[in-house]
């Protein structure tokens, strides 16, 4: 089974208190990829770069397998840009340039083998380019959305339309209130299922993710780490691992949705472990189903009873 | 067995977006108090107040019939007052009024039917009220202890010294930060463990708890509510919770301190449903198991394998 993945390849200006990486290799459809390959052997990926994008970043995930016939690159321009500085505790951060360059005209036209995808992850984007990209996909087993602030102020009737097209929206907590304008998550996670998709995944950073599907909520945690080097693109691995988890299953149920969040969770922590993708390089799914045990222990409320007076 | 639990009684003055009261019933003696009677039969407490604490607020701690040998009235005094504002998103507040009022000069002498408690709760307040608390008991079987960023900044010493004397720390994670000057909650667990408490409870509010004990960790969410009226005493409840349930356990191991946290993390889940103490008044311990049952299902990770192409 496949994952098809939309959103952005791009270079990382990175800044945390533990350290800086310049013209990392970053983007949403770059983390969403490499996340997903530890579940799915067939994963495609959706972007655009500039003629400035170096053969070894490209050789990054090509040699990971993961399919690059739908990366564009545009000869006469420059890849996006994104340069971000981490406060202290990390759970904030500035966006310090965004140069859309190559971005900002992007109009993607799928490979003909790209359109029978299973899942399909519209990554952080113009909500009209995640339609576009819908359109040209057959018959999905799952819609996956992510979507940010800036998409939720400048485009909303955009983004209203692709919310009715698709099964998840996988969204920031800060994100969930802006675009439900409530500040509780409960409330915002059913007023965003009345927007289109019957499941809201929110993410919580440091504090894990929530998800909401049938009538039920399930909760998981971010692993505990000692040492965090830089959240960025942890989103995005949480987004890749639970949609390249879902690729394998037969049926999308609660339970198979649990295990996906489990899962995304699982590639985030190793993410943020290291600088950029850094923390993917050298992964295996061994190592992601271990850490999965550990989140077991972390969460499971022993079943025994406790002996009481 | 019998839970001991010594901190504030107070009028607490509540404003959140939901509503507002007036010298409400208050203060973290009460809270902890009123939460361990659910799993504790035995439950002491010792507070002072002045000679405005009404027969109908004394009425509503002796008809659940928790001990009140212990609550001092002065006489020539005022009760301790506290005035407080929530934000639109509940998560900060802002102290509005801080009346020491009485508490300025408490320095409680236990009755001596106190002195044999076996879980001992020492509620926010001056480190050496509550060391001079914990000389009274003798031998308990642990000592469960709060503080806040107040404490920790102006009697660093005093309060250095009580965290060499307790077993258990329960902090919410600003405090915990502030304390072990890191941002990181596991390494701030570990830095405080070796300030003296072998067991770490760090509250995070919306976003659960997190308990340090041994090498494990293990968390618990604040159970997802729709409708949250007003957050105060919540981490009070939690400690009441958490110590009431740990008094009625023969050994204090990992599993006790885990079903501990989870009943907690239930009581507080009902108080912050209305306003003030409120919403346990009228709670029973089946409703607080049902909610743990609701726990496990937010958080299990299905055992099942789920089917895979």
């Amino acid at each position: 089974m496949s994952v098809l993945a939309v959103g952005t390849v791009a270079f990382d200006q990175i800044e945390t208190p533990f350290g800086k990486r310049d013209k990392a290799l970053g983007g949403s459809a770059m983390y969403i990829t490499m996340a997903a390959r530890f579940m799915c052997d067939d994963v495609r990926l959706v972007a655009v770069v500039g003629n400035d994008f170096p053969p070894e970043y490209r050789e990054v995930m090509a040699s990971r397998q993961i399919n690059l016939a739908g990366l564009e690159v545009q000869e006469d321009g420059l890849t996006f840009a994104w340069g971000g500085r981490y406060h202290y505790d990390l759970n904030n951060r500035d966006t310090v340039y965004t140069d859309l360059n190559v971005l900002a005209t992007f109009d993607p036209v799928l490979p003909a083998e790209y359109r029978d995808a299973n899942v399909l992850c519209l990554g952080n984007l113009d909500p009209g380019v995640q339609d576009s990209v819908l359109n040209q996909v057959v018959d999905p087993s799952i819609v996956i959305c992510d979507t940010m602030n800036y998409w939720i102020e400048q485009t909303p009737e955009k983004l209203k339309h692709i919310l009715s097209r698709v099964d998840c929206l996988v969204v920031n907590d800060s994100e969930a209130r802006e675009l439900s304008d409530s500040s509780n998550l409960v409330v915002a996670a059913k007023k965003i299922r009345e927007m289109g998709p019957e499941i809201v995944v929110i993410k919580k950073g440091e504090h894990g993710a929530l998800l909401f599907a049938n009538e039920s909520v399930f909760m998981v945690p971010a692993y505990p780490l000692e040492d965090i080097q830089d959240p960025t693109g942890a989103g995005d691995a949480f987004m890749g691992g639970f949609a390249g988890f879902l690729s394998g299953c037969k049926d999308i149920d609660l339970d198979s949705l649990k295990h996906a969040l489990v899962h995304g969770s699982a590639v985030a922590s190793f993410t943020v472990e290291q600088f950029g993708p850094e923390g993917l390089y050298d992964l295996s799914r061994p190592e992601i189903e271990k850490r999965i045990d550990a989140f077991r222990d972390l969460t499971t409320i022993p079943v025994s009873a406790v002996t009481q007076f």
